[in-house]
């Protein structure tokens, strides 16, 4: 089926931290206020400015990225759930 | 009697996603938070920049879509219940 | 006396939509949430830019509209009980 | 004395649109929601861009206009009780 | 000492318009919510536009003005108590 | 060790203007309202357009200032307590 | 594994700034609303303006800084915990 998200939104696949305390309890991320990893899995086209010229987006498909907690909205594409959000919630791209 | 969108609306016919939980029990999209889907029927001739420029859409009639929960105002056209919602509201194309 | 809107001003009298349930009972639109229909009656000379420009409505006299259930101000204009709204409070052309 | 608005300020005398109901009582229009009739006393010289362009207003001395109700700051020039408010408020000019 | 407000910064020395009732009982200003006058001091160079360029304000040192009840910053210079606002809170020039 | 503020910040080392009563008990500037006085350390590189143009302040190291009651940030540089605050929170140049 | 800022974002080190009282008792600068000092680990490729042009920030990695108190979302990068901000969260440049 496949999406292609609108303008600056992007479409974003979580990747689960997990992180173990000392001893060994996992604490899943949700509990945490940290940011989240994901991968992207497609872009917008660019944002368009008022006069309507388009500039491309900063990541692209296959980008591992750190975004805000509470950033994007679910949604659920070929069965599976993934994120839509603003490029603008994403802090930046890791590796 | 038809709907022509003003500017940068959009009018979307509704497809109900209707997701079964595994016994059966149908759960009817507005119980979740989820985006919805739509196909769009019609579509506004574009955003006015302050100088007047006019900048087409991206989304055209047939495209299907998906757009956040509480987007959209509800209006009967025809006899037939459609929402009329900005290009801003929608997410994203389907396919 | 007639009344010309100011800039992107709009006066537009209500057509009274109204809608009977399967046993006859109508219900007046104020009851719903629904959007309201108008016909424009006179339209401002349009949108001015920061430096003076000015650009014309998309809407005209006689053009039938749906409108935003709260937008306008009431006003009284030779006796008739009119609305006075913004073009942005428009959703669409009816036609 | 005399008084010059700054800008895109106007300076308008109200008046007093009275109403009688059918048994005669005068509806003092301060007790409705209805926008008020007034007429512009003098005008400022204009909307000033950020660039410093003035771009001269609508309406002009004499001209018959509503306004919101809420509308204007209350002065006394020369003795009379006026109005002050901003070209945005007026919502059109009667006649 | 001296003072030059910055940018479209206006300081201004208040006119007490003391107004009488039927009985002679002084009224003072600050009971009223009517604008107050006063009399420009000294004035900034200018708005500042973000590429820098300075439009001169449209008010001078010796301006009769009106200003809204609640405008202003009160300051002390050369012992005098005075008024510091932007231009922007300046209703009209008196004369 | 130093501290060059950035783009359109100002670093201001507080000037305690103490004011006496009649009774000569000193009242602290903190317990009243006016606007502080003070002197500037040092400034920004200045105000950046949104193209990246450079715009510099107008005000300078020695200038003596005032500004308002709550404006600015309280830092430690070289073991001195000093404020930090934009231009725009600056009233005027004293002198 | 690194990390690239995105846009206006800036990776900081946390330099913690101990103070002691008199008495020698450790003040964790949590306690104090002082801003924080800290040093730039990394840099977005600048600030994008409307019409996609890229303007190159003021920091760079390696500056000390100082910055607001309640700044920047904390983020694990290869098992450091560090914190990303936007460039107008920073005051300024120490040395």
């Amino acid at each position: 089926m496949g999406f292609r998200p609108l303008h600056d939104r992007v479409l974003v696949r979580r990747v689960e931290a997990e992180e173990k305390t000392a001893g060994g309890i996992i604490i899943p991320d949700t509990a945490k206020e940290k940011p989240q990893e994901g991968e992207v899995v497609s872009v917008g086209t660019g944002i368009k400015s008022e006069e309507g010229k388009v500039t491309p987006l900063d990541v692209k498909a296959g980008d591992k990225i750190l975004f805000g907690k509470w950033s994007g909205t679910e949604v659920k594409v070929d069965g599976e759930d993934l994120l839509i959000m603003k490029e603008s919630d994403i802090l930046g791209i890791v590796g």
